[in-house]
């Protein structure tokens, strides 16, 4: 039996994480899950998995879903309450799933408790990745990736050894608007840009996908998960996802995962491995499926993953400004504040006023991360 | 240092081999080599890697190799010359890559010997399956698939449990006559069926290729290679042999292995494993091919197919009496005796008239070979 602790249960990795562990009764219990601000949902979830605590954002929360759920069950709220639900409980396994940097600091709180994380927050790795890596290194704590892309190398490389990998390949869908060149984005509406054409996932990150952002941070995720350097990551347009990512070793044989673009795949996987149960997801069938189509990406047309390799090489503080003025500036689009392609322009602003210092503590990083969304507030 | 030897040397996988062997001088030593009758290149491959011991068809080409290479290198014939390359030398791994049943009885001597097994000989495992895998396991040596298939399912699985496997998917080109309906088979030449659209192999396998024999020979060596049933093995149809083969496992999650068709890399892969050096083929750029096809195997569009599972089904000597019928039914229409679609009219009648036994002493199975092999001259 696998206890499970899920940080960010109501978003999309959070149910889709309730679905599994619903699915596998006899593996999983949940032990303790933290929420925002949807208290209904947050309460369904405790009355079913009657977790053994259980967090929102506010005290105000806390106090109306108390009468909602079964006594018994522990409230907390705010900070404390994250970090709590990270490292505060009985769990193996924390899924962490926030979304944005918000994440980091109670994934570093489950990782000095010694949890194995299930890393679904790309923003951790983004922002503090030397930090993250060294400190679950020396913890002996091993970083699952969620995330189907990384899901797709972690299941390709399967223990191959790093030394034999020439290259990584991070497919990309192309997002809402693959379709569309640069003079045809200047209109686009919210309502627009959160028609994913393939998955199934919350508004950041499809507003990511959109700008390609979402592959630029998934770069330098894989760039500290996979502890290899930017010449060895690539990107590659694959509109049908059905290819979620790919390993090509040094004698040119790629490995490769495939699959239906279902996110309860790669969630099992990581909280199951190295068994496979079956899961709920359908198969793939090729046959039906006539065909796969691949193009190269277009650095041009999606500056943003310009901008990601450009901020993953400069290193340092750098990438926690390129994700957090993304972060601002995806919330401003969503506000309907800026225009879609203003996303663009605040991240390459905000990453040209940044004197880049080195990001071995978090302090570094949180500075870093406070000045770039004070200035992509402002652009 | 590996040491190698090769039972097939001037064949296709033979010459491949040695290109692997020479690209790595200082990961192989060839101790040994094996032809039938191309005595100028077996010559040619003494002088370049000065094995101990080399081995031809018969007495008289023995002695005309023998005033061809250096002293020194011992020069044996037929059968026992065969053994002894197999068996009777230093190798650490021998590659079994002669065509045909012939090579079911040194790769024994060689797993007897306990030498691990690089295997392209189909035969072996489709006539004599339950045997070499029993012994083999017996003797503790390990089979190494070369076949570009099994390879890639060998890649794919990369230690996982088959108990979690859900399906092993072979995929198949279509081989000469893939765009051609049934009715467009009548009259074609052999020089038409031997001309394969993406690999080049030898005679036999291409028109096997043709006739979808060599999917059914793969489908019954994977049955016995990955210890799964029938039932779990597939055949899917992908013109541009890009996906080489796949597994999918219970939870839905598929890994493929995928490449240029190169034969070279999972020549390298069986001797290199689990390290993957760099190899002398070139890389797959997806965005450069742009696309992947696939279509449904049709089982009757391909008679052969629908055979090698009922074969396989039935067990016992039914797959070494399918194979043995499609040897002469194939030597006969390279040699002008028989039109195409005969070779797989003869497979089935011998098949019809043959009376299954078990499989469990290759005394049985040469009597069903030798059977087969008089029914099918005389269909």
């Amino acid at each position: 039996m696998k206890r499970i602790s899920i940080l960010g249960s109501t978003g999309s990795i959070g149910t889709q994480t309730l679905d599994i562990a619903a699915f596998h009764p006899e593996r999983f219990r949940v032990e303790a899950l933290a929420a925002g601000t949807n208290v209904d949902l947050l309460a369904e979830q405790a009355n079913r998995f009657r977790p053994r605590l259980v967090s929102v954002a506010t005290k105000e929360l806390a106090d109306k879903l108390t009468g909602m759920i079964p006594e018994g069950i522990r409230v907390l709220y705010g900070d404390e309450g994250v970090r709590e639900v990270a490292a505060g409980n009985d769990a193996d396994v924390v899924v962490s799933a926030m979304v944005g940097s918000a994440g980091c600091e109670p994934t570093l709180a489950a990782i000095d408790a010694g949890k194995a994380i299930a890393l679904a927050n790309k923003e951790t790795l983004v922002a503090a990745g030397a930090v993250v890596t060294a400190r679950a290194r020396r913890r002996g704590v091993p970083l699952i990736p969620v995330d189907s892309e990384h899901s797709a190398i972690f299941q390709s490389l399967n223990g191959s050894r790093i030394d034999d990998v020439l290259a990584l390949t991070l497919t990309a869908s192309g997002g809402s608007f693959r379709d569309r060149g640069r003079d045809e984005l200047a209109d686009v509406t919210v309502a627009d840009a959160l028609k994913h054409p393939n998955w199934s996932m919350g508004a950041k990150v499809t507003i990511d996908s959109a700008t390609m952002a979402n592959k630029g941070l998934e770069v330098i995720e894989a760039r500290w998960l996979f502890d290899v350097d930017y010449d060895r990551i690539r990107v590659l347009v694959h509109p049908e996802s059905i290819i979620h990512s790919y390993v090509e070793f040094y004698d040119k044989s790629i490995i490769a995962q495939l699959g239906q673009p279902d996110m309860r795949v790669p969630i099992q996987y990581a909280l199951t491995f190295p068994d496979r149960p079956l899961s709920p997801a359908s198969s793939l069938d090729l046959a039906a499926l006539g065909k796969l189509t691949f193009r190269p990406m277009d650095f041009e047309r999606y500056p943003m993953i310009r901008l990601a390799y450009e901020a993953g090489r400069a290193g340092g503080t750098a990438t926690a400004v390129f994700n957090a003025a993304n972060e601002i500036a995806v919330a401003r689009f969503l506000a309907e504040d800026i225009p879609f392609q203003r996303i663009e322009s605040i991240v390459e602003s905000t990453l040209a006023k940044h004197d880049v210092v080195a990001a071995t503590d978090l302090g570094a990083i949180r500075e870093a991360d406070a000045w770039a969304r004070d200035v992509a507030k402002s652009c």
